[in-house]
């Protein structure tokens, strides 16, 4: 099943997508985004009786989890997206996953204009699987960890490269150079999520999704889940022995090849990103 | 004046604790934690009639904010701390701040018992100023940063200094060691906050606060926020630079020296660590 966050009549409503074939109808279930029926287990929405029908066309779109407790996103997670930007090819014997946070701050939808920041002239585009979080998660082995999995979006992990600060800064440092990397995350927009939720009894095998991004129609990245270094079962473990997962966390699982860092082309004013996770749907942002 | 979050009948609400020589007393403003009030702005509390009064003693008080969007802290932010730590005095001029995430789940209130993780033998403190964003706040400058602050927590950076997975990993490589830095700043219960929120009119000065942290009543740590390398103002401009700083959020502002990394000495259960920022309270949690 498809579950959506809009707006509608100027407030914040969710509901189940009609099926690929239905016609573009949404089944609307309640106020708010989609949080509390994950909350609630989206299996719940099956015998809901919706509270109006409304057609795709005359809503906006939101990205499916609005304010999510917790955005955690992997870095380098597939070997040919380490490798394109001069890394070397990582020993995944002697690895942990790298996470990192991004703040709800940076979370819009899909449609939705990302400004430009004035920080650095470096953006990039990052086509990624966003895993939601359905049941709580601490200390959870990687057998059983897609139990705790609600379901599926399309993301993309915009990306500042470096930093201008505007003065001169010590940028051979390795803090430095960290700490740029890490608020480079952080801008205004940077976390497009969506256009839907796809349940994870819908989706199957997330590690058979394909990942593609175009930017002005142009195919920048095209891989497959089936490449990540670590898997989402082995994501979502590892991120349950640092801390718990609760229901409604989002985490993003890496990026395959094809970023501007990789060529030195970035995004620049009117640029329109499309980033198409297949059964995910399409999530189309542009810069300005 | 004194705000605080707190469990009472098993609901959470929030109110303004009488001045000190009032009387323990709360008069309660509502339901839900400061969040809202923080939103309105802390000066509509003035003329507003209490609820209730109810006795400090009858209520278990919460972080004041149990869930903001943002949980930002910046690391390096005292000379003494980073000189004690083996690193060289970092420069200013040719410096911007070192900012992270923390996660809603790690914030825990006064009292409450931080589990020791899994993940780690190395569990230290950090006593440090939080800072509370009462205002929007986008690319402000630094003489107009602390208009958009609400006011000030004590609260604690508890950090894990090194990760144990259970297998051999590459740790002299650099990203090894920057993403289980990170990730030792993210554990359930590593962001005590409380036990009250001072308002910026109240505090006034942000860098005349002293800084002291006991463990098991032994002084570890002794400072003041006089000695931060960057300012609440210029931490609070530079972060609204990178994203937008919403009310409610939080910035932790660093810690000066005094850690156990600086002499390898850690926290055992049963430990009891004792913040104690003056005008902002006594801020105590146990770990087990």
């Amino acid at each position: 099943m498809r579950f959506v966050s809009y707006l509608r009549d100027g407030a914040v409503r969710h509901g189940r997508l009609g099926e690929a074939g239905e016609g573009d109808e949404i089944a609307e279930l309640g106020d708010g985004d989609l949080h509390a029926l994950v909350q609630r287990g989206l299996s719940t929405a099956d015998g809901a009786e919706p509270v109006a029908r409304v057609p795709l066309a005359g809503v906006t779109l939101l990205a499916p989890l609005t304010r999510p407790g917790k955005l955690l996103a992997a870095a380098a997670n597939y070997q040919d997206h380490v490798t394109e930007t001069g890394g070397a090819p990582l020993d995944k014997s002697r690895l942990s996953p790298r996470l990192f946070l991004k703040p709800p701050t940076s979370i819009v939808g899909p449609g939705a204009v990302i400004p430009l920041p004035d920080v650095s002239r470096e953006i990039d585009w990052e086509a990624e699987l966003a895993v939601v979080i359905g049941r709580p998660a601490r200390n959870v082995a990687v057998a059983g960890a897609l139990d705790h999995v609600a379901g599926y979006m399309a993301s993309n992990d915009v990306s500042a490269r470096s930093m201008d600060y505007g003065f001169e800064r010590d940028t051979d440092d390795k803090a430095v150079w960290f700490f740029d990397w890490l608020a480079g995350k952080w801008c205004d927009g940077f976390a497009p999520l969506g256009p839907w939720l796809l349940s994870a009894a819908a989706a199957g095998d997330p590690q058979a999704i394909p990942v593609r991004l175009d930017v002005n129609g142009v195919t920048k990245q095209r891989g497959s889940t089936k490449d990540m270094i670590f898997t989402v079962a082995e994501l979502v473990a590892h991120a349950s022995r640092l801390m718990t997962l609760e229901p409604g966390d989002v985490i993003l699982t890496g990026t395959p090849s094809g970023v501007g860092a990789a060529t030195g082309e970035y995004l620049k004013a009117g640029d329109e990103m499309t980033v198409d996770l297949g059964p995910l749907g399409i999530l189309r942002n542009t810069v300005a």
